[in-house]
């Protein structure tokens, strides 16, 4: 467990960090409501709060609370300037940064491309060069960055930050990405976690998973994976692999997938899968739609392409969707039976073909699962969009500014 | 939520309630272990042990503890004798029932047919019968009874303790299980909750699972269910419906299950389904041992039958063994991938059919799940076998003993 060198200075008891957790969730409260909410006495919020006044982590706010009887109350919330965190998410072409103050609100934000099959110092070096030039924006400095989240496409040891046996990025196989990261930010924690994870974080903090406790996020684009939300907290499994839904067999005897297996949900129902079937309708003759746009596109389509052939009603792209949601809802209705559920967040690239996908994902998974566990379940569409990295990087920082050991 | 008459002057500040269950899972332990698990000033571990010294719910062991450096410490551990808890296991056909002390040791266990389609007043007559007489046995009153933990074959909104929609119990639905048998027992807390959740609670206190945070525990009986252990607490789901993995699909060919939908695990690798190819088999002349064990057996053949000529080197019966395996890994498989636990516990009545059963699930679920999420995976057999019911419930009880709301 590496901690930043000023961690120590700001590790806080567990009173403190739970004030400070619901006052991040819930807004400026009052000491009443602080004790009433932890189940604290008055002067367990008293010593608390005036610890967390005292290191500037909260300010006493100009408004007043509501009235509960008597006058009206002080209330506390998060003082935004006591520094920076940055989120950061890497994708496999690209790289999405913010840079947020204490508050979460995002003040610079940026996109690059990048190519994850590079060394890790060349793409953590853009990251590093980024921060910079946000922070200069901001007319910060190196030491006010307290806390930096990075999602990453691959499976991740959360308590050390390193990735493990990671497919599409070899190279970063145990790379100490929090060292080299602290190298420059040096009184920052850096906490890395894999992408999904990442999004599900941001839809729980500010997006369609807000006040839920127990949801799943799935990611569609090159491949499926699931960030899962359990008890209020992302669940990351034994090895870190919670999640890794893309892998599950939905055909015995379906394609081979990279991984070795065949009839993955990954390899039948992904980005590239809506892409292969769309090009084999266009070169069948199946659309016409298809043939244009496999034309226009010099002689190849995206999962994209099919989904706006699907949306101006072409029949033979709306099967190609419809195709794709009935299978990853056959997946999701075991999970649903599984897990239970209160919500299935859809999100990723290749979720935005449209609504077809997310209404043929919602009848499969009515259809297989048990009555119970759908009575109150939702499925939706995520409401951070291509966001949802980033803010859930911005979020997981957050939740990690005073943490030592992960 | 419903809480027994006394329980409001038995609640616990969260720091005792911490406190308790470390000495419930460690055993004796002195202030200054206390105090490191927990991370509580030496001020909270001891004003916390003053007071659950003077309730007598712990107290100071004869022994001394282990020296750090100076003189042997004192030790605290559970006080026994506070009075007695009860773990009731419901079966569609029997109910185990035992009587333990404050420490969860079985002083008096009796075994009863039921049938469970009765009137739950008649059913939990027969308990309470039950319980007088233990407690008789052990000179007990009725108000030293401080908490009955009961599983149910059903899905159970835990924090009500009542059934919803219970398919092989439709009279015991929104019956009032903790007020009824409260009548009785005025000073205990009644804590209802599904048998596999219960199950699942004894591999974790006693049995396969101790100190083991994520695992699946699978009970392969009449039916197949699964209760879910998530960072070393049960997992219900949001309608109390999580674990129903008897009803993911494994066949979309596959029979109609008495659920309504088609190839259900449970339609497929369950006890009724190994019974019913074993017939086949006695029937269609494929085994001379299964026919055999036709004719004697009046006609008809059981699951545990089909075992014993599996065991006895049968070649057809092994071949029904094994494909109920299979299916039952293969569906675990998906689920390794999904939530990457530890380790995965098989019980229930049929799990006795033999190790070919074990090993076909283990080799479906390698075959099949990411090599990530199986690098430290272990499949094992139950620890507590029949006894996983009766023993989870007294856990359960013990749990709940100071719980106002459930």
């Amino acid at each position: 467990m590496t901690t930043s060198p000023h961690s120590k200075e700001r590790t806080l008891a567990s009173s403190e960090d739970r004030i400070l957790a619901s006052i991040r969730k819930f807004g400026a409260l009052s000491r009443a409501e602080l004790g009433e909410r932890l189940g604290y006495s008055r002067a367990t919020v008293a010593s608390a709060l005036d610890r967390l006044l005292m290191l500037k982590i909260i300010k006493e706010e100009r408004e007043l609370g509501q009235s509960q009887g008597g006058r009206r109350p002080r209330i506390y919330g998060i003082n935004r300037d006591l520094g920076f965190v940055v989120g950061v998410d890497i994708g496999a072409t690209h790289l999405d940064l913010a840079l947020a103050d204490f508050k979460g609100n995002i003040l610079e934000q940026v996109s690059n491309p990048a190519d994850v099959h590079e060394e890790p110092e060349k793409v953590l070096g853009t990251v590093i060069e980024l921060i910079k030039q946000a922070l200069e924006k901001q007319n910060g400095r190196l030491d006010q960055i307290l806390a930096i989240g990075i999602g990453v496409p691959g499976p991740v040891q959360f308590d050390q930050g390193i990735l493990i046996a990671p497919p599409l990025m070899p190279a970063w196989e145990f790379f100490p990405i929090r060292e080299f990261m602290q190298q420059t930010f040096t009184a920052a924690n850096v906490i890395v976690d894999n992408d999904v994870n990442v999004m599900a974080i941001g839809e729980s903090c500010a997006g369609a998973g807000k006040n839920i406790d127990n949801f799943i996020f799935v990611k569609i684009s090159t491949g499926i994976g699931a960030g899962i939300l359990c008890q209020g907290e992302i669940y990351r499994g034994h090895d870190g692999a919670a999640g890794d839904v893309g892998h599950i067999c939905v055909d015995y005897n379906g394609p081979t997938c990279h991984c070795g297996n065949v009839g993955c949900l990954e390899a039948m129902a992904a980005g590239p899968a809506i892409a292969a079937r769309g090009i084999e309708a266009a070169q069948n003759n199946q659309s016409e739609k298809l043939a244009q746009a496999f034309t226009d596109n010099n002689g190849t389509l995206t999962a994209e392409l099919v989904g706006d052939a699907a949306k101006a009603g072409d029949a033979a792209a709306n099967e190609i969707v419809k195709s794709s949601g009935r299978m990853i809802g056959g997946m999701l209705a075991s999970l649903v039976n599984f897990f239970n559920p209160q919500l299935i967040i859809i999100g990723g690239s290749v979720s935005h073909i449209g609504i077809r996908l997310l209404s043929a994902i919602r009848q499969a998974v009515l259809r297989r699962s048990t009555a119970l566990s759908t009575r109150h379940l939702h499925i939706e569409f995520s409401q951070l969009g291509n966001d949802a990295g980033v803010i859930g990087a911005i979020w997981l920082s957050l939740e990690h500014v005073f943490t030592v050991d992960v």
